[in-house]
């Protein structure tokens, strides 16, 4: 049968049936999946995402205090009581070494209950595009999964998946057939890269200012985190591949 | 206050409250918009859009034989009874000319039905692309409603609505701000627009093997209506610009 790589804009795009038994890379750019992929890469245990606060207290009560950290964001900044914001560059090896990450995320965790019935769910951003893409290129059925803000699409998740297409469509010896989506992301993002070419800027920085064109990004800007677009920006700055465990929804290195 | 314009990939991301008091462009290229423009042109009366084939011999009830003409496809295919298909260029003056036509689509008629709170409701497809942006170049809130395919986006949809925001933002004093989609909307069209100039191919014969690797135009090409393609890539043919009326719920010319 034919590889196949589709793309979903949004969550409710994603029906169960459609992700039963594929590959799923969740893709929430600004911020939650930058952090994970920054929280494990710093020796963070494993990450727990809770769409509510409440929840994140839930899942407090069975642990020491000293074996966790608090973190996430309530209109971008940092929820009182809690450890850590919604900023990659706080989980740094002092702050989350050896611990388990509680973080709020509404977007990213909508995202990843939609994958219930896929067979592996895997965590993708521009950070770690590379590792990513070098864990999926063997994925018969493989599906992007966009996390978006509040329903609806957002520009920096869409771009990311256009960067996965086109790098996976380029290392396959035998591409996967695309879907519609997968097509309009590809453009998307060739678009970004061209640009960049024609004005010899580096890619990075391209990305970074088209973030702060995003509706996601503004936002970022006006509460004073324009810093962490860079951060989000940073292409290949880390080789690690979060996996959600399907068994106990916890998000891991394998 | 700000002009803005928005894209909605597919009618499931319009809610009703997103097109209040707007103007809306529903975009449905292969084939039913591009078959209400060459009706219209031709000269017939007006379009009633139906989602079920019962809802057609309802509204028939009420004309004479005479006065109207069963237009429409299950499948692709014309439905037993009906005069005409739903090839575009079935739709002339000696088969429509001065009759109401009975339409049916499943995916136009549904993203139609999203339209009510809207102030005005227009039918955009490449086949009318300067006189609709003609109409729509003083809209203050303009929204591109995307009907898809099953639930699924259509990339001949997004590149038309790509098109019209390339188009207007060409030709607007004051450019409007546009979301995330419509970025993303047209990049996918400049790609396109580039890739035809760069292998000196006609933007029209550029556009119909685009439709040709669509989920809706590889349908097309298999039961054998790839002539359509062109058809429905055949940019600025006619200068008409149909439209709902919101009362009687008919498509007219204005």
């Amino acid at each position: 049968m034919k590889r196949t790589l589709r793309v979903h804009f949004l969550p409710a795009l994603a029906t169960p049936e459609r992700l039963r038994d594929v590959t799923v890379v969740v893709i929430d750019v600004l911020r939650a999946g930058t952090t994970m992929v920054h929280a494990l890469a710093a020796g963070a245990r494993e990450v727990i995402a809770c769409e509510e606060i409440d929840e994140v207290h839930g899942h407090a009560e069975q642990f020491a205090r000293e074996e966790i950290v608090l973190g996430g964001e309530r209109g971008g900044l940092k929820i009182e009581g809690f450890d850590l914001g919604n900023s990659p560059d706080e989980y740094t090896r002092e702050s989350v070494g050896g611990k388990t990450v509680l973080l709020t995320t509404t977007n990213g965790t909508r995202a990843l209950a939609r994958c219930r019935p896929a067979e592996q769910v895997l965590i993708g951003v521009p950070t770690n595009l590379s590792a990513l893409c070098a864990a999926v290129a063997e994925a018969e059925h493989l599906h992007l999964l966009c996390a978006g803000t509040n329903d609806q699409l957002s520009r920096d998740d869409v771009l990311t998946a256009g960067a996965i297409v086109d790098r996976v469509c380029q290392q396959a010896k035998d591409p996967p057939q695309l879907d519609d989506a997968a097509l309009l992301a590809q453009a998307a993002w060739r678009d970004v890269v061209a640009a960049a070419a024609a004005a010899g800027e580096p890619l990075d920085d391209r990305l970074a200012r088209e973030f702060r064109n995003s509706a996601g990004g503004r936002n970022l800007v006006e509460i004073g985190y324009e810093r962490d677009l860079a951060t989000c920006a940073d292409v290949d700055r880390l080789a690690v591949v979060p996996e959600l465990d399907l068994r106990t929804w916890r998000i891991r290195l394998p």
